[in-house]
């Protein structure tokens, strides 16, 4: 059985996205290393018009909860510059607190790193990674994880540069991309229009070997049937295979 | 094409939960109406020992933001009693603010009950949705989900017998349930000893209508492929049944 | 002289209390132990609708400016679930701070447990009271405190069953009432109702031996004269005893 | 039958206060009005070594819950200067939030003015009420509640000299004393290094009237026993005599 | 007499800064308009190393305190990506309070804004700026005011476009310049490794027209002559002249 | 050349102030010391009718950032009584924080003492200073440096006579002062009438060598030229000089 293919894809008569992409068509896609100059890695990730900064930021020892286990930690914050959407948001700093959605996204992103690093092959360090929106324009958690993987392996390559850890701790290679259904079509890369009317809104997360790290699916409007699901996952699946390639010839 | 159906399980030799449950057989599920008093809908959920009151309070009028659109809001807060948990966890009224798990669930829960219910019909009121967990063992989230959907039937008959509706605003009865992978096997309805060594998480929100609400996997361990997530879901539409059943003749 | 006796109550003509209870007729009042399986002590009480989830956690160590001392600490915390009452009460959690009524409550409980308590003979462990309100109709401090004592004493159990105490710390158990008075009358327990129109409120928390653990009676209308705090008290020491005998079969 | 008078004392053997004061002799009280230029009432109370500085702010307009209601409304904040106390105290406002003690303080200073006062006859007003410590020797809430009284009467006849209201509204003057059970023995206005050795420790609010106002009594080692909170009380009665006419000579 | 002018410098023997420039060279300074694209204005100002994204968002209204007085209102927020620094900072929303330097700096990009702009001819709008340093490496203060005054100017002309006020509100142009002393010698654009170990530090604001509108200096180790102040406003006074044709450059 | 002396004064006609005072006429300053009893230093300081009540508080050991560097600390809290002003401030303890003018004030008084302190000759000892605002008539910030000042110097008379420390750590004695521009003309010592008007408002802190701590100077309406700037700084050099005389007999 063949699962989860783009081949499964069923254009739906003619039709155009406000982006005027195809369905499986992602935005240009690039990563800048060394984006600022402090961070052991630095990497400003565009999504077309989505950019975040993602900094890796590599600390020796580890959060009271992880000591004594020679593992490291590897967490993550993420934040909106208050202007970096249409409307000016609050800065959560002045409001005191980070709003529900900030916490669900920066959970999110430091579960994904997780999985993809041997926390034992870290030592007893952490590594803290910040995801900083400059702008946006739909994705931002998904340029977000793509974006820190490859700040992270900066990061690791400046600690083994450093002799703080000896072998690469990384198992693989991960992206994510926002896949959707747009008036009854799957599309993949959402952009800000595209995502504010779409009935299904579905984040994956996966690793270069093709497998799973996280899938979150949400009916925005109406409830999605399994076969709808199917083809988002084709798409998403897709869309992953070509960004790593991008965060490849980047890190080459 | 049969797509995520029960007939997919592949049992992998002889085995046994922790459980001791089949790997499809939830725990006894029971809703308990009107447990409390005061409020318009109050359902003491309990899927084995995992118990969450779920309370439904209806008040006329909606937030600020959604205020001259004609159309009701649905809202939802949880929360767990510090010593429902294997050790207490300091309570968050006590820390002054609302842990990140707490926000992720509470957006969930709402989220999926507003996708159950026709806003314009529900008019210009609020129905807040608390669950509080009394005793925890796994698939909190899912519990509350579950016995929230119980409690809001309830307060949607309570505003029809006022006068406040005339017509009933649910689209369909919405369950959730957690399915995960432990020891390379899909059960489902996993309780805290499962939960804590699964290697995938996921939880799965349903319409009676057998449609998605929304998919949750998470892989906590080693990544998932996408055999693995069609066992999951699978496993999970086939609970939801289950539970939709006895939703419906806690109701009758 | 024979002070606060319940033979000193004077009928003021014939009267019937909302409740239809005489005046030093306290409502039926149940403690359930084991309500919940993880706390090392785990009481629902229940004096009529008021139903409050006492629990007590042992832990080893005690709070920083305890350390050294030999001695251990006994603290507690209160909660109302948000729609224990009439009208939905804001979360505490949400609100990011506990409320001036909570936090004097919260530190009644604790006082008059550690006054029932050897903290010498407890070592250097902390018992962690959590008193949360399922329902509330009136009482809820004072049936806290009671229900509080019951949770306690099956936490000593426990501990003395690990090994982590010889003796039993408690010096007497302790129990508590709400005595006020209505329309001029003085009576016991209130409930929401009468509570609500009382003129004076008093709790009073006693022991086993007939002493005083504290008396707090506040004038809400017109202060109260010598003569009425006099009847006051004599109805608590009555109702008081009721109470223990109660608890005391509980723990039979 | 006589109750709660100083004739009741009993002196067990020959004894010396700390303070070498008489069981029933209060420290040298005193009322500055007009301690402060900008309060509508402002006056520095000394309680001996204690030393509180009370405003009465007035301001036209109640709070939201009040309004249209025709009546006002009094509240009252407490606050310790940091060094106010034999050690340093960190600063609430720089801590971000306010400790219980203050909490129960604020709470009970306003829960006591507004017994004195007829708010129908304030009319649509808010007076706020500052106590603030600037030297604390025992007995801070009895001072800040008797010295706040003299501030409220300073402020009521500058809103009567400006025509915010035609009559009144003091129902009667109130002051408060602190009593304790010390070595045995009962004593009245306990200073800091009685109170921190007191068996039982109680403070008493009543008026001018001889009526009570609170009465809030906790046995801080040993409970107490009838009799002694009898001599408690007799005791209190005594002083607060004393402290209201100290108060009218001050306001003469 | 001839004040604060360049020519006062004195070169106190052979001497080399460590950013090897000479006492009043200042950084290549750039400001890069349109940087983000929702923006009213929108600015990444570099000094160096140091770079600040300033955007300046519009809002019809004013705050409460300022309504219906037919004034503008310019308000500020700055703040510092965790890994804009050599070390991380923990993030500000994370923590739930801007710290004391945030808040400091904050106000002063705002006076200094207010200060440049007619209120009047602004009407009932507000203008937020937000500075939020991507990198710092000294100076990232004045930098935000250089900034933010040509982010400013752009959402000015942004607003007379969109018809929402007929005349340019701006008096004049301000920038901002930090001098120090360091190791006895004044310079000017002082970076990290020299902001460090300077012995005084002077930020300076001024307008185009060569006036003062704001002047700070601190002795950061010993106290500072007049002198030297008069030698370090000399050399601000210089530099800002700099800075304000490359602004104007900038926006021609 | 001689810069910033009293004679550059330049009146520009017949004029008086609202406080009837000349331009370089400060008010009636006075330091009372010992004002409270428990703190190391403690001293009420009046300029005119605003009255500070400054604390020092002397404690073993520093922050944690500090440990091991042989060195001491000075630290500084800042607080304004809410009724110290014309109308109420809301309490900042009862909003949960500190504003941004209470943080800017506070950093700069503890970083003015620090200036005068040899910290390696405090030893690892802290000092905090508390500045409690009763009555502010403009100046409370340079008022309470002043004060501060004198309390320090008795706290650490008092280490010495405890042997805390065997030198004077004290560098120099300083003290500050309010100076600006109103309707034209500088002046010294600002009351609230005047500062609410001036233009330029600049606060002043020197050491009793003549030389300079602190200079910030602000424009409140118009940009000042560098010849006010000189205007007012002869003035505060002037006054300065008076308070240090005043602060030397208040310590004699």
């Amino acid at each position: 059985m063949t699962l989860y293919n783009i081949e499964n894809f069923e254009y739906r008569g003619t039709w155009m996205r406000p982006s005027e992409r195809t369905a499986n068509q992602i935005r240009p896609v690039t990563f800048t290393r060394n984006y600022t100059m402090h961070a052991e890695g630095s990497v400003l990730v565009e999504f077309g018009n989505t950019k975040v900064l993602c900094t890796a930021t590599v600390e020796a020892g580890v959060p009271r909860f992880m000591k004594g286990q020679g593992k490291g930690w590897i967490t993550a914050e993420y934040g909106m510059l208050p202007r970096s959407t249409h409307t000016r948001n609050n800065r959560e700093a002045a409001k005191g607190k980070q709003g529900g959605r900030t916490m669900e996204i920066q959970r999110l992103i430091a579960r994904a790193l997780r999985a993809a690093v041997d926390l034992k092959a870290l030592g007893e360090n952490t590594i803290t990674i910040d995801c900083d929106v400059l702008q946006a324009d739909g994705g931002t958690r998904t340029a977000s994880i793509s974006g820190a993987c490859v700040a992270l392996v900066d990061a690791l390559t400046n600690m083994r540069a450093k002799g703080m850890i000896n072998n690469n701790p990384l198992k693989f290679m991960i992206a994510a991309i926002s896949v959707g259904v747009y008036k009854g079509q799957a599309i993949s890369d959402l952009e800000y229009l595209e995502d504010s009317e779409a009935e299904t809104d579905m984040n994956v997360i996966m690793t270069e070997t093709g497998k799973l790290i996280e899938v979150q699916g949400t009916a925005e409007g109406e409830p999605f049937s399994f076969e709808e699901l199917d083809e988002l996952l084709g798409l998403a699946k897709h869309s992953i295979r070509e960004i790593i390639d991008i965060q490849k010839q980047a890190l080459a």
